[in-house]
């Protein structure tokens, strides 16, 4: 990771959040179906799963769930998939399959949704100069004053599309990150802008899977958040090779792939 | 509205976010099939729409949407429902339904989503004395003492679970704000403590529908978020008589709903 603090790069390490898919798989009998993948950091996922088949009423107590455990083939665990046997089997299932989220492009592990990703996603391009640092970190006070519902509400996430010279061609706010990321892209699509190569797309909160995700398929080559990158984000947007800066705030930035569009000075830092 | 400052309680007025369900619902011909349905911020939604269906992978660029238009009976017309015809028609459906996310427990409308709720959900109760103020506003610290994960990346969600005497039963950290309430409600679950009467549920985040919506389903009746709450999730707070605070952060706080739980002297507030 690069740096970029009081007009200087330099190497850093930071310690980033892990997020990885977390597949259900419903068992009866020798068959099985995945009712839900969820994104999630590692950690208490019987708990997790536990806690989503109770809100989706799948099961109503502990006494429903007969076994619940990581998938294995008896050679290989997967540390992201959980078998579950309950009570009620396949009925939940139904109800569950039909209602509950399969979130979009993700797949059952990290690696997976990278190659699927790279199968629909074009090349993210650069025709440019290196960006000037001072002003890659003068995007976010930008973006804030376009941003009219949050100063009124300051609950809103909001997602802006900039040129490489720094100009702010629309911004879009919503209660969800992907949903602002959406809409902006929805803009770009309307207007007959993708792929959006030598635009920059920066987003008021943290910079997870589905945001660098969303850039990969517009073709965006610089992504910015105002908040921390993700393990994912970050592998996706070193498979990608696009640049992927992280608690853009003040005077620093980090970098955390792709170095190379930002200068001078990023990339020849040890 | 009831805000707490400097030791008193006083009515406010807030503007809040906005949050409310939208769905797509493809359509070819007389068939009409929903694909997703997303709780977003009313505003921008044909792009919000055609910048989902684009990151779905179902279209690729603004020619394959032949028509896209607010849902109507020929007499009342729905704000919430997107009625959409693609040039690829129901094969794309049928790729999207399978895979993308109709988020869970959220319906057409708010009043949907709530009236589903109810017929799942207990009561909520709470058998004790008014909460004191000053305790409640102490919760976001001792929660952040509990939070090993976010002090050393600076990226994530944790959710608390806390007695009426302020005891930290239980902390969970995630990517996810409801990926960490369904870990807190699954340990719950696992340990027989379901329903949480007289317990407190504290979100590092915004409480948006997901979180007052599982609080309900576990039967917590105080819902406490560091951030905004979402409209929705006032609405549902409302409903079920959860009294929930917002912006719990230093001296101060907000209570959008049953302020009769808090006190002395938050309901006596003109």
């Amino acid at each position: 990771m690069v740096r970029y603090a009081a007009g200087q790069f330099c190497r850093g390490t930071d310690q980033v959040v892990l997020e990885e898919p977390l597949e259900l798989r419903l068992v009866q009998g020798h068959e099985e179906q995945t009712v839900a993948v969820t994104m999630r950091t590692p950690g208490a996922d019987p708990e997790l799963a536990l806690g989503f088949l109770y809100a989706e009423g799948a099961i109503r107590d502990q006494t429903d769930v007969l076994s619940l455990a990581l998938w294995s083939n008896g050679e290989v665990e997967s540390p992201n998939v959980l078998r579950i046997e309950l009570r009620s089997g396949f009925e939940a299932l139904r109800r569950l399959s039909r209602q509950t989220f399969t979130s979009s492009a993700c797949g059952v592990c990290g690696t997976g949704s990278i190659e699927r990703l790279a199968s629909r996603s074009g090349p993210v391009r650069w025709t440019l100069p290196p960006l000037n640092p001072e002003q890659l970190r003068a995007l976010p006070e930008r973006l804030r004053g376009a941003q009219p519902l949050f100063s009124a509400t300051g609950g809103l996430h909001a997602a802006g599309l900039f040129t490489a010279a720094g100009e702010l061609l629309a911004v879009r706010e919503d209660v969800g990150r992907h949903n602002a990321v959406d809409k902006l892209m929805g803009w770009a699509l309307a207007h007959n802008r993708l792929p959006l190569s030598d635009h920059v797309l920066l987003v008021s909160s943290r910079a997870g899977f589905e945001i660098v995700q969303k850039a990969a398929l517009a073709g965006i080559p610089v992504v910015c958040a105002v908040s921390a990158p993700t393990s994912l984000a970050i592998e996706v947007a070193q498979s990608f090779g696009i640049t992927l800066a992280g608690f853009v705030r003040g005077e620093r930035f980090n970098l955390y792939s792709a170095p190379e569009r930002i200068g001078p000075g990023a990339s020849e830092v040890r």
